[in-house]
């Protein structure tokens, strides 16, 4: 049975591209049938895009052990096969790969049943938690022969992907300076928030921009000063809510990382990396390109949340993972590229724990 | 059984907004079963948003007197009902509803032969090519209490949307200047081009989008400046390829819509409202947010298509149009908002033929 | 004695250009000296830039024949020569040429007076208001020998310069479509307003900058629409604040140039030039490169003042008529360019009164 | 004698301006003579703003030790009065105060000579290079009661200046993250290059502009990583061509200061302060506003030098110093600020040393 993709979203600048081109499609065997493990917020987003935005896929099962949330979900998708333990969803022979959507501290575990039950895997980031983690994660899918991704959306959000096929084209020369950020719309409560999250799930995004940004490099030293200044009451329970980190790549490059989690102005997301012949920047908050003229001076709205800022990246991403399915190719964002970020963030940890500089080596602080 | 909606994609930006908020549902108790007139290729590009992307709905048959026309697209989405003719899809009963996107002559027919079948209509622009075919049109839709839209994908585009919203909500005070402007990418076929196409099926764009931001106004008075720029071996044939257009509201406001057959930079779509208390700018052609600074400028990539351009707007409208027939509310882009940009270019041919302004009464030149 | 010059201001955009370049000078053999005729708000302005910023040339007399008006300006900015009939200046040897900053129904004679007295002249725009008075103006000019140099501040704007010599140089093909516009701040008081002030004191702005990007071209038919539609109550007087203005090129081109006496948000001036091979826009209100992001979207203040926005062209336009003076060539803004930019204003009148499209043959209507 | 003034340049940006103003003038009793000590480019480009651009100063000495050079731009400049030795124009009793543009070594015994002298003094960053130095300086202005100024030109940048004024109003809440880059466009000979230039002479401007846009805080901590990635075979002579600065705050705000010495586009000077209410953004590269949309899509150009880029700010800088001598005001740049500045300088030549973070106190590190 045929499929269809929409065209290609990162087509070339190119004149001959002006003649407005047909639509193509791509002609698939079989729809490939996603399971997904948790219905949260983005476990809820995933399932929503995974079963009404990926041709080619469908959403066929949910889990998530707390009551009532996996069959909430499916009754709004439409949904049959509904779990609350996700081993059981790992074991049906009707799914044919699964969505890891469930709290950061399981992702390494569930990676690994998922490719013992020779599940291809698309994991939300962290992938792990720790870097032993990681590795047996990896492991355990080289040894099934699975196909796994981890969400890093941002290899997928066109203005970044771009970036990185202009580096990589030597557009700008070699990279010298980087720097890429994460601003959060909004604190969560810092009570539930598992320790160390700004850099295990906040900052890990930039850790893997800053790489994707300078391909081929990899981060030998960070240094990081963090502090809660939006919620300083929750400092000595070890919560940190603003960071700063400076990290060098062994090709020379300098870069930071930064994050803090309350722009009032909305979900911000921006990147810079500057070389030896010239400068990229990616990121806008803009909600449209609406622009208004007032009497108090020029104003446009902002986009609010992270799903709004990155709809097509999180479309995209699912995308390609079904693609890496069906063609067995590695995915852009792999199991390697989440224990490399990783480290950086263990290191990072160490860094803030002990006030100075700390070297990776080997990929290991 | 349930169906999933994306988030509305026109919300207010308030602060409150920031406070990540949960993925929203739409329940619904039958899918919406679409079919499609015209495998061409905006019939393709509809047929695939209505396959893949309409929560609640899904592409049911496919009708093109093209030999084999229907049928491959049909296999590219996965749609069993094919038919070469139109009329055979309007008698299937297990059809709820039509997406018109044949050659606009036969527009007004198949929209009322659609209506008389009881099938709701999605048509795309314009409507008609006669005043008279036009109310034909509409009477027909009124007297099947059918629901009748046109593809006035600008409508639905999140700046020209907020823009209207605006001026509605008195944000720049009274409209007194505007424009509207559409410039595509590449000049087609002029041999193969209807007549008046710049005036019955591109300007129409700009007409209702002058409509729509300038609400409750009516146009009065048109001029008209029209040439073969781009290929003036074909003016004598009839053909017109690049035209300004000065317009004359019932409420003052003056207005130009221009248009042009070969923007080398890309599609090209831009609208401007300028009010007594500030004005409003709509339209960016970048195709991401992506900025490169090398040693001869500042640099960035267009975007080239229609379909790219305005992809999300195809979604919106078609996603509003299946929202209409479940609510029973009357679509943004009304058959009696066709006939009015209708008016307008008929008015337009009038002064073009003339070289003198045309004045409109009581919706007719 | 030696004289000094700011670097040029209009140097192409070459990496050659990143090396540090010297401060450049020239040298000069006398200080040129200038008198001002008119110091009313236009006037004191010009007289304060002659004064204080114009390498190689003082301001050394001023007339006004409003009492103590020229008398006050010159204690402000320390000039020593005044006078209330401006002939007496124009008499004055030790003044080398004149600055025109009267009401505009003078200026016409005033050039006269001063070509005879053999004083060269800036003249701020309009020169004329009736085409007799213009070709008077000119002949005067060349009989003496004097340079003659109009108000036409657009073309020393850096954008709207660096445009008229890209289209020069071919980089967008041939202009097709067009866009001058002008937007004041605030309503002055129509009751004081001349005749037909729209056309004659704010669009031959606009006359002359789609001149001036369409360069060789020459307008040969305009078509109005107009309206008082901020102080309708003055329409009977004959007072009109907004103007949209269609015109056709002899050499194909569209252009739309449009007026508003009342932009909330501060001074507008934009341009645009479309053409075969790429678009050129200009034009920016924003008071400077800060941005804000806050709670309730982005923000960023607007120049409020002509003399703000385009502070650098009212300097450069001067110096330029220095330079012209000493060099002896024909300024970039001559009287041909003032009679030509008239013509359009004329020809808009005559479309206005009749309500119907004028031609101009052979700079008349 | 009476002079004249431009309008502030820095206005709040309120409907009520959009009234054509009055040009102002400010009266003043006498001429400030100004001595300038150094001829080389920055002196030059200082010379020619102060004898041209500064109503009620004009440039009336210049020393230079080198042969001839200051002879030379005397004669350019139209200035009689020539030294080479800067203690004679320092002893001239013509001379009302002085502009010291001489090698950075040189400053603060200038500084010292001139307070002596009864000179009041505007220095080029950096005041001094060591904290002794810097005292003495100060010591020295405070006990002649002279005005002593130094060149943060950043401060006097239109956008910058609002930035500042708008975190002293709390338009952004209490800043947390900022950010300062300054990028040369070309890198000058590294073989005649001071040692700690990138510290003491570059980074000097961001240090003092984040303390400017984060008022009433200083640096308590520093750390540096630095590295030579333009001219790699100057670094073990110790020439550093990149740095990445990360600070802390006394308020809890953290911030990047980041350099490099060849930035293909041209001149790059940025700025970014986010607080707990939004975020303010400054710099813009932009030649002019200018934008081509071309078949390889969108490009503009770009400026090259900071004399262009900053342009505005050199005449704002010696407008306020003059400005000070008459008021008796204190410069919003003084020497307690290049002290400042300078001792977050020196605490980064020790960051860079040690491999390490160093803790300032007291302003020390």
């Amino acid at each position: 049975m045929a499929q269809a993709l929409l065209p290609p979203p990162y087509s070339k600048n190119s004149p001959a591209d002006n003649k407005k081109r047909e639509v193509s499609f791509m002609n698939t065997s079989k729809i490939i049938r996603l399971g997904l493990i948790g219905a949260g917020r983005m476990g809820s987003f995933h399932g929503l895009t995974a079963a009404r935005h990926i041709p080619g896929a469908c959403l066929a099962a949910i889990a998530d052990p707390t009551p009532g949330q996996a069959a909430r979900l499916a009754a709004q998708l439409g949904v049959e096969r509904v779990y609350t333990d996700p081993q059981q969803l790992l074991d049906d022979p009707e799914i044919d790969c699964v969505l890891i959507a469930a709290p950061a501290r399981s992702h390494a575990e569930l990676v690994i049943s998922a490719a013992r039950a020779g599940k291809s895997v698309f994991c939300e980031k962290p992938m792990a938690i720790t870097l032993d983690e990681a590795d047996r994660a990896i492991a355990a899918a080289a040894d099934a022969r699975v196909t796994l991704q981890v969400g890093f959306n941002r290899r997928f959000a066109k203005s970044f992907r771009t970036a990185h096929l202009d580096v990589v084209a030597g557009r700008i020369g070699t990279p010298q300076l980087l720097r890429s950020l994460t601003r959060d719309p909004a604190l969560n409560n810092p009570a539930n928030s598992p320790q160390w999250v700004i850099f295990l799930e906040t900052l890990i995004h930039d850790f893997d921009t800053l790489r994707y940004l300078n391909p081929g490099a990899e981060v030998v030293e960070v240094f990081v000063m963090a502090d809660a200044l939006i919620a300083p009451e929750f400092k000595d329970k070890g919560f940190l809510d603003t960071a700063m980190v400076t990290l060098r790549f062994d090709n020379g490059a300098l870069a930071t990382a930064e994050a803090n989690f309350q722009a009032v102005y909305g979900y911000d997301v921006r990147g810079e990396v500057f070389g030896s012949a010239g400068m990229l920047t990616m990121g806008a908050v803009n909600d449209s390109d609406l622009v208004r003229y007032l009497a108090d001076g020029i104003q446009a709205d902002t986009q609010r949340l992270d799903t709004d800022l990155l709809r097509d990246a999180y479309v995209a991403e699912l995308n390609h993972f079904v693609e890496c399915l069906r063609s067995g190719a590695k995915p852009l964002a792999s199991g390697e590229d989440a224990r490399a970020a990783l480290a950086i963030a263990r290191a990072c940890i160490e860094s803030f724990q002990q006030g100075r500089p700390v070297r990776l080596q080997g990929g290991r602080p």
